[in-house]
């Protein structure tokens, strides 16, 4: 590691002179950045006047048309909307009520995709599996015509690394409880926090499935039912209404920083507009919009850079990367060299990784330089966006994550709680300098940015 | 204050011998008592099994047999349960919802003691009050018929004093609001977090006043509402149907550990027993029952105490403090000598003030020895009690305040965040022993405790 460590250290001392010979100077863009103020009016903004966005409904639509409108206002050329179809849930009556001796109300949230159980509600006996493993051991009779309630251990993380190792309760317990002939599921929330605000998302049925009842208990709920169930079997009346409402139009929102080079290609960055609709959406994700297009905006009052830059506010990202995928189809004709989408709140940016080919190689260490006074180290996986990139980016394109500490960030995620008094204005200044510095560099990069192999591939 | 302080340790030095002659050794009892586990039992058990506890209702009344159970088995003597009657509020639907360009709905949760918008709500332009002192100041013409939102800008203090300054606007602001036509009122919680959980607690009307609906916004919804304040005139659509349910029956816990001298009189100790609905009163106040029986039971276990102990878990303390008031009713032909109560939670106990008689002085200056290995000073207030034991020491009874943190009690009081979880193991055995030693020494004392003039008169 020493010697890694040093030869880039090497790499970076030497950097090539075209980069800085640029209309963009990365350092002195960084640390005006620091003094930003449109990502927070436009988190602010969006927050505040939208409010929640979820996908295909009416909010989402007055989200585009604000995001139209603040976008034509900053300055960005051929700023357009691309609506695309997609079916719509949307949340109905969700209650939990303990029946018998110790009666009494459990706060829940009906998952993304859940079914329902009729206005009536259910009553059933709850069989409880402290870990999704528990669940698919258990035999079918265990399961059948009962509540299942699946726990789970997440704790915060830098990395947000536990959403993956846990989440599996929330992304696969529904169907699994489903084919077993569970009457309903409920799940702890996938989060970190002890408020009793559930956390939502988008859970999925495999083909031929019919959904069950799906909803998640605030982590004080789930330890609650944790405690009764200690003691002795436990009743419940659920009661979770959401409705399938068919086809619906979802849009992305696009905006361009014109480059002085056609030939070399697009840099897509960008968040998504979307939210889900039990918060605002204020780190999930208006703040992931405002730092890439506060960022842009940068680079487009310094000059013209030499590569055009591509903001888009993707559209249903949380019930499917609908807008991703909806994106990468539509222009899969355009030479893109390079995406990264800011997905993970507003909290310091302290991590990147990079997929870069051979050939652009320099452009990470010019990076690693640029981005160390702001409290940033490279680390040593492989950069591979999000769900609204990770289309484009798995054609091939070239990629780099900025990644933000992630140490609050499930205790607010798909919750109520997200809201803007939890982006901390000097933290999302600092997510802007990052992005700052990572545009000036990359967009304005002399190398040409070749082809790569998708992460994970 | 040199002098002063100077002479409380020699008056330390100088303990009178008959206080350490006692089975009781106020420090090994103490000490003992940082290894508690009746406390956490107690409160794990009530908020578990009942859950919340709303006053004179059925869920107060399980708790009461709950109680009852929990007391006789730990061992205490003439356990009963002494009810009254009391009138009934219970919460019904509640929602907001702003309405026009920027449609969102803003998380509420009525006042006790609210009135009814109707089962179909009211729309109404909103008039805004940063203060009550505004509100106050505001002719009739700028309320009458609107949505009267008043805020305020409490913060987190250690001993809460800041609940007293800035709860004016839950207490006194609704009842303002009516005399000046308001057609219902939104106050800024009175909480200092930032979770989408509002704070309830009770407001009072008076004589002659017809009650309006009145509800609490939690902080980043009373926040969203002056930012799009700060953007125009809101109209809102209010929902809040709670009934006013006439009188029925609520009732205080009582139970004794006998005292070997009938003429030494009665030292009161407890919490109460009834929360509010949103809930499990976990802070509020399971913990404080459950500190003051623990104690208790811990100089029940080491011997028979010169004074008799009571423990009382009354009942309706929130919505109006009914409990106290039978208590001191009913019993006012005992010679109570002290009272004391646990109502602030279960952070660290790290004050103490007193209210006692000239001749029981040495009390409160064995107390500052025996409490200051557990991080606790002597305050200069003087001791008040709440609102439980408030109506037994206006009548002239000595009094000892053990004053827990406040700095993140007022984060989740009167919230459905106030839950077992918030209750932190460790610094709920200081607690208990804390009152361990308070009991140790003052059901000993050798002195008499005579009357006292209370505190504030």
């Amino acid at each position: 590691m020493t010697k890694r460590i040093l030869l880039a250290a090497v790499a970076a001392l030497a950097l090539p002179l075209p980069a800085l010979a640029q209309t963009h100077d990365a350092a002195a863009l960084r640390d005006a950045a620091l003094r930003d103020d449109v990502a927070w009016e436009v988190t602010e903004g969006l927050t505040t006047e939208v409010g929640q966005r979820l996908a295909a409904t009416e909010a989402e639509a007055r989200a585009r048309a604000w995001a139209v409108k603040k976008l034509t206002a900053l300055g960005f050329k051929n700023v357009h909307i691309e609506t695309y179809k997609m079916p719509v849930w949307v949340r109905g009556e969700e209650t939990a009520e303990v029946l018998g001796a110790s009666a009494q109300k459990l706060a829940i949230a009906a998952l993304g995709n859940s079914g329902s159980t009729g206005s009536r509600g259910i009553e059933a006996e709850v069989a409880f599996f402290p870990t999704l493993a528990d669940l698919q051991a258990a035999p079918a009779e265990a399961v059948k015509g009962k509540i299942v309630f699946v726990s789970h251990a997440m704790t915060p993380t830098q990395d947000g690394s536990q959403y993956g190792a846990f989440g599996g309760a929330r992304r696969a317990g529904p169907n699994l409880a489903a084919t077993k002939g569970a009457a309903a599921i409920l799940i702890r929330s996938i989060g970190t926090d002890h408020h009793r605000n559930p956390h939502t998302g988008v859970t999925n049925w495999a083909e031929g499935v019919k959904p069950i009842a799906a909803a998640a208990l605030s982590l004080p709920d789930a330890e609650q039912l944790e405690r009764l169930l200690k003691r002795g079997p436990v009743r419940l009346k659920l009661l979770v209404t959401p409705q399938f409402k068919g086809e619906a139009e979802s849009g992305n929102v696009i905006a361009d920083v014109p480059g002085s080079d056609p030939n070399a290609g697009i840099v897509l960055i960008g968040g998504h507009l979307d939210s889900w609709d039990l918060g605002t959406g204020a780190i999930d994700d208006a703040s992931g919009v405002a730092i890439t297009t506060a960022a842009a905006k940068r680079i487009m009052d310094a000059g013209q850079p030499r590569r055009t830059i591509r903001v888009v506010w993707f559209g249903a990202e949380e019930v499917g990367g609908f807008g991703g995928e909806a994106y990468a189809k539509a222009h899969a004709g355009e030479r893109h060299v390079f995406a990264s989408e800011s997905d993970f709140g507003a909290d310091r940016v302290w991590k990147f990784e990079t997929n870069l080919p051979e050939s652009a190689k320099p452009i990470g260490d010019r990076l690693a330089t640029a981005l160390a006074p702001l409290g940033i180290s490279r680390g040593r996986g492989t950069a591979g966006g999000g769900t609204d990139v990770g289309p484009v980016l798995r054609s091939g394109v070239a990629g780099i994550d900025l990644d933000q500490s992630g140490l609050r960030y499930f205790d607010y995620h798909h919750t109520p709680d997200d809201t803007l008094d939890k982006i901390d204005p000097e933290q999302l200044r600092q997510n802007v300098a990052a992005w700052t510095a990572l545009l000036a560099i990359v967009a304005n990069a002399p190398e040409d940015i070749g082809k790569v192999t998708p992460a994970g591939h």
